[in-house]
């Protein structure tokens, strides 16, 4: 089956998160910034596991970089303000895209219908989608369903609201367990690298499973061409 | 409360339903093309309020316009081939949008989020604003919470969904019992005029409980500036 749709992860695929974290860190006035920002970022997996193994009620990104914010600055022995803190959270609301992403994301709209798929919810989705100038048809989201990636039924549902067989959606992401969950959902599957995600020095993230891997969204256009 | 963010109705209010089914009933060779279209679109509701009251199961809108367009050609004795009946359900994906809509969308982005709030479901939501150039922040649908408007749970999840109170999204609309619904459910209501909807002599339809009553989209952008 030819490809239809292509579904896009969000952060670190098409916008990165880590710089925009650790200016607001540093804005904080906090030492070490890209570290605060990792060490944000590394709790992330886990409270979606809790949230996925029902250990913990459903909660939206904001609600979980909310919890995650507190428990690492409590174990830093940071003081941070309440306001301080939400402007932390918020900031996730307005990180930048990396430089291929708005115009990349128009080309393959000429071709494919385009959506999100993240496990951001989605009012968080369409303040990035503004604030990047990204254009999508479609804002798709974990949300929808209340449960997480990589659970088979955030792709599956994906590919009915696109009124799709799963193997006519492909999921565009740069976390390889990301792309082996909507394997198992059986979506065709692109490896974007994005070897900055960490910074200079990223850990190499292959995926020899995947349909096809590229540097931007450019190489991707002209791979599915 | 300040309007945050405009959910459109979609079918009269946004796009011309009419002139395009007219045209593919008159390209099936059909005689009264017109009157076909009234009398398809005018067993809507009925079909809808079905799905409403829990008599008939979820359908999407390629469902019940299916099941709506062979009641319609039985009752009528009309023969048609199963392709050609296929076309006519599809000839709801491909509508034109009203003059004012692509460039009015636009204008309205600038200033407020803009979605859509369609009883359609996503895949059709999808392929009318990639055929019309209609540009939305976010599709919304009530296939999200499988009811149908003007049942209140889909204005409100509409509001969930863009982390909104209810009284800060506004939804546009040309059909008084939409927006009787939405105000049921606490939002703001515009009502745009689409006085050709029902092609030239269609009933007024006024609503003087709207917050605002307007002839375009860019007079509602004038008005709520």
């Amino acid at each position: 089956m030819p490809v239809r749709a292509l579904a896009f992860d969000v952060f670190g695929t098409l916008v990165d998160w880590r710089s925009g974290i650790a200016a607001a860190f540093a804005g904080c006035g906090l030492a070490d910034p890209e570290g605060l920002a990792d060490d944000w970022r590394a709790r992330y997996r886990p409270i979606l596991d809790e949230v996925n193994r029902g250990t913990r009620r459903w909660g939206d990104f904001d609600e979980l970089h909310r919890a995650t914010l507190d428990a690492l600055l409590d174990e830093r022995g940071l003081e941070l303000a309440h306001a301080a803190r939400a402007a932390l959270v918020g900031a996730w609301h307005a990180l930048d895209p990396w430089p291929d992403v708005p115009t990349g994301l128009e080309e393959l709209r000429a071709g494919w219908v385009t959506a999100t798929l993240s496990n951001g919810h989605v009012a968080l989705l369409v303040d990035l989608a503004r604030h990047g100038r990204m254009r999508f048809d479609c804002v798709l989201s974990a949300e929808l369903v209340r449960a997480y990636k990589p659970r088979p039924e955030v792709y599956l549902t994906a590919a009915r609201l696109l009124a799709l067989d799963p193997d006519e959606l492909m999921l565009v992401a740069c976390h390889p367990w990301d792309l082996a969950g909507a394997r198992a959902a059986g979506l065709r599957t692109a490896l974007l690298e994005r070897p900055l995600e960490y910074g200079p020095g990223s850990p190499a993230r292959p995926d020899p499973q995947a349909d096809v891997t590229v540097a931007d969204l450019r190489e991707l256009a002209d791979r599915l061409a």
